[in-house]
């Protein structure tokens, strides 16, 4: 094998690689990047066996060839280089020479034959949308799956689900529920994926965010295949049914709060100072005409905070997990936002009127009624 | 006590003695900081017992008095605030009040007086000068302590030695020196202090860098404190003679290469891809004329890469542990750097023509004479 590459395009696609190879492994082959220059074209491939990133980069194949390069070292080797001198990656009986400027290097590969096949799937099934929209559900709802897996496999995961034009994404961990809506641009029928979290957290974070470039979304009964620029990332589908959301949530309510998002949320944040991680302190929201008081009271101090607010229907004092409504603040842009209360021990829904968002939070018992 | 501040005021003073606050402590009141208001002015003072650091700070008092606030939590609520409000911070019987627009914060403080003192030292002997020098010496030469203070107390200090109005600044471990001159505006005689490199670490952080202002560094037979702006900062000195570092250097040499400072830091950068910090590889370097190899052979694979250089005298074959060199030509500015050799077995010096700084490095023995 003998390769000729800019510095920049090759650190850029083992960037991108990168995401998928595990930092350690007992099967040293997965710590590596296959690069692959046959059939005119070069590739690389990083697989942790759950999750797969397979790349093409521009090059020049002087000879053609294939092998399995340590990530870490190689990824440190060409960043290491010169900016703007030309790269040479040559390959002989597995001794990889990695040149560039006055500078050789020599590291070992390992035969690409070990190299985990990455599995194709059937394109006919696809849902297409921006690289954009993606990310950004996905970074709205990722924060409330369980982080459990061996409790509840589709807890683990998000619910990716699709009627017609419209894309619902979905997750919950027995305490909250996040929902956001995307209305897409055609028509797929009715598509129902529950994807593992950690591929959903990876997969925002190397698409771009790029409002104009679309991400494919193919799937059959066992994988899911996000197709976007030159990279396709493989992951396997989390199997069996989703839990049936609607049916969890209520429409009714006997008390509205219209509230500044910022305000509400600085507060929030505040009061968390005096809550370890740990101790899962509630922050009680006591709920009048106009105002609402944060207070929380822990062996560390308490505080206290008054919040304008538009209230309809009754006054309410309820408990709730700060952190959860944090995650939830967080992720919403509008100036104001509404919260849905029915008693103190039902749970309060957050939403807006559009119907792009919908949060579910249970509250927690502070023994009042 | 009642004062009142704005929070940018408040959070500046926070944050310079909070260096000298320990984050776990089995005293809970080192872990805070004393907010003293009395005889008119504010003050906070942070005490870790080996290093104190005292500031004033501007803010109305309306009630004069001294507590002592957990510096984590003090810090984390004020920093929570909104920008604009003003912050009242009141004491009574130990009961702590901090409040901002609608936010009020109730935590308990420990009273003033288990704070630990501050000793006074007298002012009369000190050196001056720019707060920008002292930093920039301190970091071209602190890299060379010994981090194990029980072996040689004073390798872990910096050598700070003034006659008349040169100041020189030399630490050392065993494997290196590293020395720094500059030249005061005034005469101060003899100096000889050992200062514990830790505090130099933190009088490198805190003090800003600032040309036009000077800091002043008063001391007495343990003590040393550093003066400048509004803050104080005092640290025990390191008891005992410093090494006699002259007699440890020879002007003779036999090779002298000038060789371009980031070529050859960039190639050493890249070699220890190859060598795990704890595998102490030597950097082999092959002198002749106009041209220097460097090379390094580890179990993780091989490099080797060519630097022009101005040669005089004899070739010379040596190996030098590549980290040690990274630190000293990071600290250099010039864009040439001379280095000075004896033979394989002597220790190699990096010096300028104008006497502001001399590197020493030990080399590795590889077997060759």
């Amino acid at each position: 094998m003998k390769l000729r590459f800019t510095k920049s395009v090759l650190i850029n696609a083992i960037n991108i690689v990168l995401k998928a190879v595990p930092s350690k492994s007992t099967m040293p082959v997965l710590e590596c990047i296959l690069l692959d220059a046959s059939e005119g074209k070069i590739s690389m491939t990083g697989n942790d066996m759950r999750f797969a990133i397979k790349t093409t980069i521009n090059g020049t194949i002087i000879e053609e060839g294939k092998i399995a390069i340590n990530a870490k070292l190689f990824a440190d080797i060409v960043r290491s280089f010169p900016d703007d001198d030309e790269i040479y990656i040559k390959e002989n009986d597995l001794n990889i020479s990695i040149e560039s400027g006055n500078a050789d290097f020599n590291i070992m590969g390992i035969d690409y034959v070990e190299y985990p096949d990455v599995p194709d799937i059937n394109r006919s099934n696809y849902v297409c949308l921006s690289q954009y929209s993606l990310k950004e559900i996905i970074s709205q709802t990722i924060f409330s799956i369980s982080s459990d897996e061996t409790v509840s496999p589709q807890m683990s995961g998000e619910f990716f689900e699709v009627y017609d034009n419209r894309l619902r994404l979905v997750s919950l961990d027995g305490h909250r529920i996040s929902m956001r809506n995307l209305v897409l641009r055609d028509n797929y029928g009715k598509v129902k994926l529950i994807i593992p979290g950690k591929t959903m957290m990876d997969i925002s974070r190397i698409i771009p965010e790029d409002m104009d470039n679309d991400v494919y979304v193919y799937y059959d009964n066992n994988h899911v295949l996000f197709e976007y620029n030159d990279t396709i990332v493989l992951s396997r589908l989390i199997e069996g049914e989703y839990y049936k959301v609607d049916r969890m949530i209520s429409n009714d309510y006997e008390t509205k709060v219209v509230v500044n998002r910022r305000s509400l949320l600085s507060a929030i944040e505040r009061s968390i100072l005096l809550a370890k991680e740990s101790d899962k302190k509630p922050l009680i929201f006591d709920i009048v005409d106009g105002s609402m008081e944060v207070s929380m009271k822990s062996y560390i101090g308490s505080m206290r905070e008054d919040i304008d607010i538009d209230k309809t229907g009754k006054d309410l004092t309820i408990g709730l997990n700060p952190r959860f409504l944090i995650d939830v603040l967080r992720t919403i842009s509008d100036e104001e936002v509404m919260i849905y209360f029915i008693n103190s021990r039902a749970p309060i829904v957050i939403k807006d009127d559009d119907g792009l968002y919908l949060y579910l939070i249970l509250p927690v018992n502070i023994g009042v009624k």
